[in-house]
């Protein structure tokens, strides 16, 4: 039996599922449910979601910026939970609530914790610097 | 000799410094330097602190809320770093950028990074949800 560690089943994770869009992948990685418990500006904040659920909120999430590209800066992992620093970039090629798409090239950090459930994601909380964001669309 | 986790110092250092502002315990946390290595809208984003350039931040910061709480959501620690999932709240009572105080009640969330030197501090990589401080300051 292969030992992968969770910091690895994440990394991979954000890779497939979060940079190149592999919803087919999602079932892999996903507990039975996954709970985004605090995610401000993310329209599932607070919900418990399916697999079926989760990757509705992918495809939606990542039309903003499809060529989109997470960056890992950090992660650590104690009991079960993974923190991960991490930068984000792409092109604003679908619109959002108030700004429709622009076309530019925006760049966004945040950091996630995420908790497993054995070698399943079963949820996270995370902060992204949403206004950073908001400046990069806005500004001329 | 007593054994303290690097969470416990981390937790008594949110506590004393940053919710109590108590200057003179600065030194008591952190190391030599002390480096914010990303910490997007904190005017010392980037920079190498010494204990004294610390003191300045911390009563500079507070300024902006001198009543201000952070509460701990869940700490992980793997290797000399702790990540640290907080809120925030507290009174609008002093000046930002852009935004003279308003007086009013205001809350965030973040997440941190910290990076130990041995049980010293030395540094940290931070996300807070800056968008929803400016959206309950600048809306009605």
């Amino acid at each position: 039996m292969t030992n992968t560690s969770n910091k690895e089943i994440l990394a991979n994770f954000l890779k497939d599922i979060w940079t190149d869009g592999r919803v087919e992948c999602v079932s892999k990685y996903l507990a039975d449910t996954y709970t985004i418990k605090h995610d401000p500006g993310d329209p599932w904040d607070g919900k418990v979601l399916t697999v079926e659920g989760f990757k509705e909120r992918l495809v939606q999430s990542r039309a903003m910026a499809p060529d989109q590209v997470f960056t890992v800066v950090k992660m650590i992992e104690e009991h079960g939970c993974v923190a991960v620093a991490w930068t984000w970039h792409g092109t604003h090629l679908g619109d959002i609530p108030g700004i429709p798409a622009t076309g530019k090239k925006i760049k966004m950090s945040g950091l996630t914790m995420y908790e497993f459930e054995g070698s399943r994601i079963s949820g996270h909380w995370q902060v992204a610097d949403r206004l950073s964001v908001f400046q990069q669309l806005t500004q001329l």
